[in-house]
């Protein structure tokens, strides 16, 4: 039961991580963004090498913000979890206004530290076709 | 010292499981690289949806292989593991013949399945700048 409950704890506190990830990029807030990821974090972005520690992936969103993007919608397929470590399946949405920007689905490892759940590895990949 | 024991375990598990990824790769067998998957693993490639389950993976790097890419070079840099679950940041290269087709960075979920560690979710993108 034990373990259960741990998963499930994980579950919702990751579900909380990502809606405070939305409500900070839909108000252009690069540094809650990047609070949420763990100190030694990286993204893995297409077309770019990682994207290592928190200035760069605040710097990193903040470019995206910049794009046009104005909503990021996370939906969580998938949570794996064990111990200290969790890893989430989903799917993506940006917005630029009331257009899609982009579709796509992604892979987070989280770590616990204390008692949040931090994003500590983040890739993601289009689903949209090569333009 | 057991979960020193046990990381350890994983960690070769996965590097041998990539040898064989590798391995398989040079010679052209995707038979061998989907078996290396979980039954109900998924691919999250650019510019396609998810691609479910060994006969789908199976297709997916059978593609890719006839559109000439000759080896998949596969260097771990990290692997975080609990339990039965392990994930694997690492860099790949591919090769089309004496040409260098693509590098990037890769997430893998690798989940324990009896003595076997199998792939659960590969996850990639190419460090390349936009064409």
């Amino acid at each position: 039961m034990t373990s259960i409950a741990s998963a499930a704890d994980a579950r919702s506190a990751i579900e909380a991580a990502n809606r405070t990830f939305m409500n900070a990029f839909g108000r252009g807030d690069a540094v809650t963004l990047a609070g949420l990821y763990s100190a030694t974090a990286q993204l893995l972005p297409a077309h770019s090498d990682f994207v290592a520690g928190s200035m760069a992936i605040r710097h990193f969103w903040q470019g995206v913000m910049e794009l046009g993007v104005t909503r990021a919608l996370l939906e969580t397929l998938e949570i794996e979890t064990q111990g200290d470590i969790a890893c989430e399946t989903g799917r993506y949405t940006l917005r630029a206004g009331e257009e899609i920007a982009d579709v796509g689905k992604y892979l987070v490892l989280w770590k616990r530290d204390g008692a949040a759940w931090k994003l500590h590895r983040d890739i993601w990949t289009t689903s949209r076709p090569v333009a």
